[in-house]
């Protein structure tokens, strides 16, 4: 059976799992106060261009979108984010069970519009009755989106300058980020996200890592009391040099770029084959998800030989499904899959 | 000036104010405990022809619906309401802040369409991920929606129908419950409501009480430990008896009803006017809401001699607009703005 | 039946009914926007000597207390309060539901001692692992207490000196405060708790309104965006205008101080009466909430006349009691009960 | 230096490592649907003897407490606890951020008392206002407690017996269920645990496994809707087989106990050193923590060559010092600790 199901089905890239090994008894304090952390934590400052940086390490997306928000956010505020966007539809409320909107924009191939997001800002001041309105406290997009699409670098300018003139945090869930900064034709590097954002994760548990998310606050008071907020959240791990040595592993000699360039090279051969077996794309991802429409028989014949998932319920004729390379993916997988369509 | 902004601009009918002023220096317990409060429930529950029914009385429409929201939903559920929902737009996301989310459908004429609810319903749960999404828990109906508008009674026996397949409670918001009763050609009558929905609130804010909200559970046992619920939601009158003198003056010979049609008669003369001049009606409603696109310079010259509210921030050449009468509006005042159309 | 089970069972003083009643059909805007709650705002100023204050009208006293915490407190935060502090004992879990803890320390006489408040902050900041612990973010205290004990000026002014030296708010719930300011001997004026409290209220559910509590911060800036929070809790009444005719009504030529004036003289003329039988005080309360240690027989013998409290669950051989009088207490009815002692 | 500040020092128990090595390029599907969880789930039934037992996999405890004790409680309940309890204390408000009370009780050794429990509930419905105040919901137990003491049987059945008449569950926290389990003397054995409570969890982070928690509902009914409710707490791991592949390495092969009795008994021999020198114990602890009241001219001196925890803030003369032992603890260096004394 080859699976393209998502990019967290293996464990951890082996250099990772090398490095947990060979520190396994050693002895250190606890909840990111280690020395490995504080490595990590220097190394992605680095990374980013911003050596004052706050650096968070949370075990995963989910509990990180939740924390970050809540922390982000008055409690007259809300999130704005793309209809499509993780927090809104697969995150089982988890913003709202902390007590926050999300306020919805269309999607553009899961994108968020500038223009847009400065319309909705600019009409919900204009609205008379605004004060019983959730206000819009922030800016939520995700990068790649859940449709594996790119913000452009003057699109991502667009939108830090419209969140800084109405006073305003932009927040990047980046839980595949590897996967974008290595896709071919992006004008996007870390530090471009380390200055148009205010906050933005670094997503390990889908790019190497067994789990594990680096929020990074650029500017560290962006992010006051982080910490005893990440403990309530129960996102706070208690062997804190897990999430410490894994990001020190992925920001050594270069890996988490490289893994990222391994995926997302097989899922553009992966999408010309599907192209070349005139299958309609759903979208023209240039990262490591690709969707595509199949028609339900040939769902049904593949299923036989491979596992996907189906992006949303199954429809009557055809259904949008979606296939996952990882940094674990092996090359003859996808050959074979290309070979079968 | 003539004021057409809401319909509680006025105090209380003057009936209920008699009431209260007649009753002022009695002593009788609190919270709803008082004889006059269980008096008024007993009313409510014959009007209703439902006399097992829970009732109780809050303050205010947002805080009732945000604690029977969070009286009927799981913390895993959220609310099926539709995309122009005051629980949606309008409650500075009181919802939310009890941690449920607010899921949204679209809207016609302001109202849910029962297909579509039965259809959300049906792909939630054939979506493979379901559980990692908000579950529909309830519905949310207004009845006069926000728009006006009402539900007919096969629309209303459809929404239940299908609500009580999945499960699932429906709810509906009655702040202008009066003003849909009375509405000319309505075949919903308020024992039509009790037996179709499981919870629903009989408005008196916006219908001849100073304030008040009566919440109706036709089944008692649909709303278990509601009284805490109320207190912990800052919703409990220490002087519950207010709320009971009120709503037993208003179930007291009709007056309720018969506040409603003076309310609804007056709107719809007022309709007929603007339609003879020519205007467009955003929404054709029965009831005492009326949503007209006025030019702008028509805006501003009326603006000079009525008050009213824009519905949503300015447009650039036109902008709906909503004129309200009530229980206390004058013809006389009714007609002198027909005048200066 | 003579009736002294709380200060809530009448309505409201008759010149806030003759002012309701004569502005009955009046047509003003919602929710606090008019220009009777725009008087009784200045007068509040005025009578607290802070012609800056932002003053807000809410409801009831639990929904004030769960706003102005919630306004107040950062997400990793508590309210500091004594374990009998109404947050934490009567209002149904109101602050958690906000997701706020109530950090509870002795009381003395229903009051906090400033050294003890004091000392827990220290405490806190001293123990190593105080960011997995809920920080004290600001002192919650009522004044009157719940066992109808004052703090004294000094006694204030040291609370206030703790808090400012520790830059956390010090908020007063003054549900029963005209009681507390015209209680024989005190040496604390509205002026002085204005001057040493970030926020409190001036109860008028209690003191001879129908419903309404002042909340005020005498530097406006504490509480920001706090109207939409007001909303958002369900707190925001949508004819305000009531809680301004209240309020204007009871800050106009002394009323609010002359009620307290005559409950707190009948209660004190009631508390002789039980000392001179012979009967042991729980507390001694210079307000108009007394507290009796009284055998359960006499209370049994008692209930055929009188209505009165039981202060927790009944005892095996006795029970503390409360006795309340109010601005509407008849000096017969005190008289009446004194004799049946 | 000698470490003895917590059990959370180390990785994971080498066999742990073995196994996520070896299995690390596996693919498997996620969030806990895999073959090794479902395994490691069979397991945990077996040594529990339950077969219908629900069993869940999280993360870390703080995130298990807050997520079952939101699955267990209504909106109108809090958690009974000793003032003690980790929730109450060390979780950063977790539990009120969700929106419940924690009802504290005195501790005796860490521990409730039975009786006090009983009494509580009893004297909560026989208050007049208990509709006012947080209803007693569920009773929460850690064991070995905060302070590494533990429950008798008998104490534990009282406990089972009363939240059963009460109709309320018994949740065990289990954080450090090994040490307890292994502890010289205990009477009370994981299959009465599964028999006397109603929810509890089995430790892996501080008891040999990287990370990871076992919720176990002996009846499944119990959690309903607990998956959602999971992701809704951001404690759902996406690669849930490395929950599963670490419980199964634990429940194998007795590998969890053995663990336990080694860290106990080093412990012990750690309390004798302490015993035999003279210094007075806090507690006495039969399980790896150990808790001592040391003159801080101590302190000061063996800080030079060992790591432990100041138990609260340091006190004037001396001040409560805790040592802790683990799976991991090496002999040698217990001695050389003991040595130092």
């Amino acid at each position: 059976m080859l699976h393209f199901d998502t990019d967290y089905m293996e464990g951890a890239h082996p250099e990772v799992m090398r490095r947990l090994m060979e520190t396994n008894l050693e002895q250190t304090s606890g909840y990111g106060s280690d020395d490995y952390t504080c490595h990590a934590r220097e190394l992605i400052r680095q990374a980013c261009g911003q050596p004052e940086a706050g650096v968070y390490f949370l075990v995963g997306g989910t509990q990180t979108n939740a924390t970050v928000i809540d922390g982000l956010l008055a409690r007259h505020e809300g999130v704005l984010g793309a209809e499509t966007a993780h927090i809104n539809v697969h995150e089982a409320g988890a913003i709202e069970a902390s007590g926050h909107k999300v306020l919805t924009l269309p999607q553009h191939e899961g994108k968020l519009c500038a223009e847009e997001v400065e319309a909705y800002i600019a009409d919900f001041y204009r609205d008379e009755t605004y004060e019983h309105m959730v206000a819009p406290g922030m800016v939520y997009i995700s990068h790649p989106t859940e449709y594996g699409t790119l913000y452009s670098l003057s699109e991502l300018e667009a939108l830090s300058r419209i969140c800084r003139k109405a006073n305003i945090p932009l927040y990047m869930d980046g839980a595949r980020l590897g996967y974008g900064l290595a896709a071919p034709g992006t004008d996007v590097t870390l530090q471009d996200i380390a200055r148009l954002c205010d906050v933005f994760y670094i997503g390990g548990t889908k790019v190497g890592a067994l789990f594990g998310e680096a929020v990074v606050a650029p500017h560290a008071e962006r992010l006051p009391h982080f910490f005893p907020l990440i403990k309530q959240h129960g996102a706070l791990l208690a062997k804190g040099r897990l999430l410490g040595i894994q990001f020190e592993t992925l920001f050594t000699d270069g890996l988490y770029l490289e893994m990222g360039k391994h995926a997302v090279r097989l899922a553009q051969k992966l999408k010309q084959g599907f192209v070349q077996k005139g299958y309609k794309l759903h979208m023209d991802s240039p990262t490591n998800q690709q969707f595509v429409c199949l028609p339900n028989a040939d769902i049904d014949r593949l299923s036989a030989h491979a596992t996907f998932e189906l992006w949303g319920p199954r429809g009557e004729e055809e259904t949008v499904v979606r296939f996952v390379t990882s940094w674990a993916t092996r090359e003859a997988d996808v050959d074979a899959l290309i070979d079968l369509l």
